[in-house]
């Protein structure tokens, strides 16, 4: 399979696009170009060769069939917040962005569901639906900036995940324009469906590579009424990763169950400028953890006896977060994590995931391979779901691409990672920056296998081709 | 694509199959042959060739390569109790049981997970992992003597589905034979994963087209530590429905919540020889209503609340099932219907789901196809879930495929199906006898997809061919 071979330069076909999408939505200028030639992935950049934001499924499917008869790579991209290169322009070509296409379309309270365009950010769905009782739970930590058509292209999780599961456990059907410039419904708008093969699945997390989704029919909750949060330190970040498996162990399942080294709370506290919890010597990492549902008394109960079993692993001083600012403060210190760790040099992220009582393993197995490589890392993440992310600093080296020692590191991390049972990434997605990892994970025939479904798809490799694997 | 045409007679190979699998696990007497003519759907019933019952993956591969070298159909079957003909061998050829992969590999009680062989009985691998405080929730009607391996290919659901995902909700990763003869891994053993296309969840409800599962790993999640049971008998089959929705918006979230016609009840109490539920003229259906958790008074105040909210909805006298005999019972009565219908006369099954408000148009949809097409049907299922199960007699017609008038039927019942946002089937798969409507759901682009999905992973198109579509 190879890459689409473009028979006339793109710039040719701008009047058709501007004919399809009206001319204020088509950009050559160069500032356009550059704000849409990077994410949030490493120190990245390429420069699309043209920039379009068209308003509808139709539109899109219209602009496809073009790229398709003359094989212009097209990337699809939603807010831009990816972490692993998934909306990189990185062969040039059009650059199509969703962010138009941001309306709810239904919040259907009979059924639990919502209908929405792929381009609403994710804190924006969530607090619509919230408004009628109900509740989405998949919120990356980008939540406020990022769009729920990015979450469904990576499959995203975020800290609820531990105990509601990541995006492909919310997403009941999907509207998608092929490459090939049909638009197909992926299922139906089921709770449990068992007609034919799950396309809907096949699409989740497929990175923008077979096809733009441009709705979306999500499943939702009752919102639970209550939420309890604490904040745990620990001396040993090793014994932090293991009092998280001891926690399901024994019987509990918090909304939430998150890991911070202490470098990396030192950074984000100093960043948002917070004192909310004290940085101490004798602490190497905390848990945050949270408790919710509909009964008071028994999250008060469940959250004691969790404090009380953590005890057993070494813990410090509790800090029970008392009211709704004292846990947004604390949230806003993890959420933030990740933008504070890059500002202060730790560019190059890995998403790694492992089974939950591997982390201590992993944890360890880090720090040795930063000693051996020369990098420090820090590490932080959802360690409910052993979905550890890991920040990577090694001076002079801004990106994981051209240093062949920080390639070779990368290699030996995701072979321990593969070694505990675990993979390359958890919820950001391949994109362009694993690619080259994923025969660590998959042999010939499983990665022969996807590229031949990517082929049924787009036939000319047009769409978000060389992401999750070689084209 | 056709269907693969037998370059030499099965029983050619006879000598070589007996090699692999070695003589005692090679069957061509017609009384063993006969046993594996049938599973349980409506009457059919189709002869294999042979009869292979191999130990192992290695085993299954060396199978699967002579077949696709021979071009001979293969139908793979776990346990033969599927209510859609995924299990029947309508072509010939060789019948390849996984009933002797019967091992459950290893609990992990670390991970909250499980490695089974696919030919465990799903109630077997809940016992054994109850017996360690933990919970693997999806459990067809069927339990007792269906297979996880059938589960995994059905992607079944079960009472539980509505609080806590069906089959396709818990599979981490699959080791598969491909009818190619190469032995895969579809993911790893984790609970988050962005890491290429999800070949599991492609896997999962493919009905045995696509490989043969001989590993499943599942998650497991602590085993809550009591539930409450109640029946609920309401004057209108219609108002049953409506109140099944009402039950979600109000923000509960049940354990089970199934609903049964009082025929089927009736009937299933005379096979049971149960008293236990009073049959009254006054009543046309019960919701049998469980909630679960950790905490009893939590649980007792949300019973009771539900139990209040049904008042408005017409319900009649509830009755909670007081201690674990009572709630045994109940459970019997409910899991045994539709054994008991079918044994009554209500022979052809269908599956049919839609979002859980449209139950009452589904309801009342049904009774209206009933006098227009002559048959007779009981309506039962998985209401949480908008899924219901629907059982019709019509005197002198056993089966679904040979009636004209029947077949127009179920065309207009799927159709009403499609045009209440739908699907054909919700657990039980399309098999053979729902294949004929798939049409009605999916057009042709998108059944053109999942048949080159099918072309991917079966070139020679051996392994249950002519099942979900048309091969």
């Amino acid at each position: 399979m190879t890459t689409g071979t473009i028979t006339t330069p793109v710039l040719e076909h701008l009047d058709a696009f501007k004919k399809i999408s009206g001319e204020a939505y088509v950009f050559v200028d160069e500032e356009v170009l550059g704000q849409y030639a990077q994410d949030q992935t490493e120190d990245l950049h390429f420069l699309p060769d043209v920039v379009i934001k068209p308003g509808n499924a139709q539109e899109i499917s219209d602009i496809l069939k073009i790229c398709n008869q003359y094989k212009i790579p097209v990337t699809p991209r939603a807010a831009g917040t990816g972490l692993s290169g998934g909306a990189l322009p990185h062969l040039g070509g059009v650059l199509l962005s969703i962010e138009r296409l941001n309306k709810i379309i239904d919040i259907d309270e009979r059924n639990l569901q919502v209908t929405t365009e792929p381009g609403v950010i994710t804190e924006v769905l969530q607090d619509a639906v919230k408004a009628k009782g109900l509740f989405y739970p998949p919120d990356p930590s980008s939540r406020g900036s990022c769009m729920i058509g990015g979450n469904v292209a990576e499959n995203s999780g975020g800290p609820k995940a531990v105990k509601y599961g990541v995006v492909k456990d919310y997403v009941l059907n999907l509207e998608v324009v092929l490459p090939t410039g049909e638009i197909i419904w992926t299922g139906a708008n089921v709770l449990k469906n068992s007609t034919g093969y799950n396309l809907t699945q096949l699409m989740v997390g497929s990175e923008g590579t077979l096809g733009i989704v441009t709705k979306i029919v999500l499943k939702l909750i009752p919102h639970p009424k209550y939420d309890l949060l604490m904040l745990v330190p620990f001396k040993s970040l090793e014994t932090a990763g293991e009092a998280v498996s001891a926690i399901f162990r024994a019987g509990f399942t918090p909304s939430a169950l998150e890991l911070v080294e202490i470098e990396a709370l030192e950074i984000v506290s100093k960043m948002v400028d917070s004192t909310a919890v004290p940085i101490t010597p004798e602490t190497e990492a905390h848990l945050i953890i949270e408790v919710d549902g509909n009964h008071m008394d028994a999250l008060m109960a469940e959250m004691e006896a969790i404090a009380e079993l953590l005890t057993g692993y070494d813990a410090g001083e509790v800090y029970f977060a008392d009211d709704a600012q004292q846990k947004a403060e604390l949230w806003k210190l993890r959420r933030r994590v990740a933008e504070a760790v890059k500002m202060s040099g730790y560019t190059i992220e890995e998403d790694t995931v492992v089974p939950r009582a591997q982390l201590p393993a992993l944890i360890r197995g880090v720090k040795e391979l930063g000693k051996q490589y020369h990098f420090h890392a820090v590490c932080y993440g959802h360690a409910g779901d052993g979905n550890l992310h890991i920040r990577i600093n090694k001076p002079g080296t801004k990106n994981s691409q051209s240093d062949p020692e920080m390639i070779q590191s990368l290699r030996a991390l995701f072979q321990l990672v593969q070694s505990l049972g675990g993979t390359i990434s958890g919820e950001h997605g391949i994109g362009l920056v694993q690619k080259g990892y994923m025969d660590i994970v998959f042999d010939a025939k499983q990665l022969d296998i996807m590229r031949q479904i990517k082929k049924i798809f787009d036939p000319n490799n047009i769409l978000n081709a060389g992401k999750i694997f070689e084209a």
